[in-house]
């Protein structure tokens, strides 16, 4: 396995494993890796016949009292992980490397990133979509594969792909959850016991709602105050936003005849954590 | 010559050369060709094995009451011209294919676009910088060719082309010019014989200022004004700036002690035209 710390040699690596004629696979990550990343880097495997993977803390995603500082790091951790997972190249570089003096460049999106996060984290998508567009142009994946829990960052990335004719095939892989529900997160690290408790309550919620949509409920105000009151029951508990939308454009819909997204963003102590389910009404 | 009308195609074709081990050059045009352009494709031709050369009046680069309307087209004449040039590939999509339904996405310069032409023509060059972001990941380039007529444009994308990694040689080719001394543009086409006369006035002005700063004149307002005093005194001239600035940065600058960019932007009855040299204090 290599490790790369430099964008010019990771270019030059993968212009040379596509000039072979191998599909690239590509999974970035912010690394302190769990079983959900090792989820996408076994699908990126199975998929590409090269797999990099990313570590890269990237601060542009992180708002001013966000947790860029705190956000849990474990390189060496991480780098075991890859062998293990058959990562034939690390890419990891510094802060200065990719975003050197006079850089000044931005990559939006101006409708999908309104919405969810996009409206609590003001920024936190030009952060990604500036990132993940120089890790795209770095690694020249084939492949890029990305967790459904960050479901509005995973349709972020389709959308950009799309619009700059990037030539990538994005790939959504399933939530992996521990054995309680609670969805991976690296953000899981942040949780006290008791937190880590009131944290089952967003899976809770969307299984509550997923149940009330199965037995006929369409209206999404009921759904989305039986979530809250749920939530809220739970100690610790902040709600950010529940929102059941259209699963493309993120906007807000008017019944459940179709199948929908439902997303939370709830505070637990003072972690912030994410969740989501497609609803369907059959 | 092929002549490419699709995306998906387009990236086919760029694909197998690159794949093949081909050197491929890329001229984006928005048709009209004049001398100046043909100059890009005899650049291009000569330093790729490929040639690509894109014809497309791109909408998102002109202001609401700029010309997009009437910007000049001739697409026979510009399919025998890049012909003649050796031409392997023209790709010439529709609106449409570039900017379908949902397109939502931007690419921005922050500090490079706030000068010039980027202060009097706002979105510009966002416009210029999308277009040509999509038009780099369809065509696939190893070098661009772009002219310094447009001298921010080519800054711009050299710094776009930096900040996003696209790991594309941008080569700037100097301004090819009348006799009289007139920039070749496309918008020549656009004047009146008497105005036409009257435009003459621009390179009349980098020369003067070119004859200032070699006899030691290190004043940029002097040299400043005594253009302007010469372009205005040529009938049917409004001048839109005249900036002397660091050539990087394009921030004005206080003295004429190291190469300096002088650029124009003026009006000649109802065109507005560009010119610009690089002054050096020896």
């Amino acid at each position: 396995m290599q490790i790369i710390k430099t964008i010019e040699l990771m270019q030059e690596v993968s212009e040379k494993w596509r000039m072979d004629g191998n599909i690239i696979s590509f999974v970035p990550t912010m690394g302190f890796l769990h079983q959900g990343h090792i989820e996408l880097l076994r699908v990126g495997r199975e998929k590409g016949d090269r797999l990099i993977m990313s570590i890269f803390v990237n601060p542009t995603q992180f708002g001013p009292k966000e947790d860029y500082e705190k956000y849990p790091r474990d390189t060496g951790g991480d780098l075991n992980n890859a062998r293990s997972a058959g990562v034939d190249a690390v890419f990891m570089p510094t802060v200065e490397e990719m975003y050197p003096e006079g850089f000044q460049s931005t990559v939006r999106l101006e409708e999908i990133t309104q919405h969810l996060c996009g409206k609590s984290r003001p920024g936190h998508f030009a952060g990604v979509t500036i990132v993940v567009g120089k890790l795209f142009n770095i690694t020249k994946p084939h492949l890029a594969i990305f967790g459904e829990k960050d479901y509005q960052q995973l349709i972020v990335i389709k959308q950009m792909v799309k619009d700059l004719n990037m030539g990538i095939e994005v790939i959504g892989v399933p939530t992996v959850r521990e054995k309680d529900g609670l969805a991976m997160s690296s953000r899981n690290n942040y949780l006290s016991s008791e937190e880590r408790a009131s944290a089952l309550s967003l899976k809770k919620g969307l299984d509550l709602a997923r149940d009330m949509v199965a037995k006929g409920e369409r209206n999404p105000a009921k759904i989305k105050n039986a979530v809250m009151e749920l939530i809220l029951n739970h100690p610790f508990t902040e709600i950010d936003y529940i929102a059941l939308c259209n699963p493309e454009k993120l906007t807000d819909i008017k019944r459940v005849d179709r199948p929908c997204l439902l997303a939370l963003a709830v505070r637990v102590g003072n972690t912030r954590l994410i969740d989501n389910v497609i609803l369907r009404e059959n």
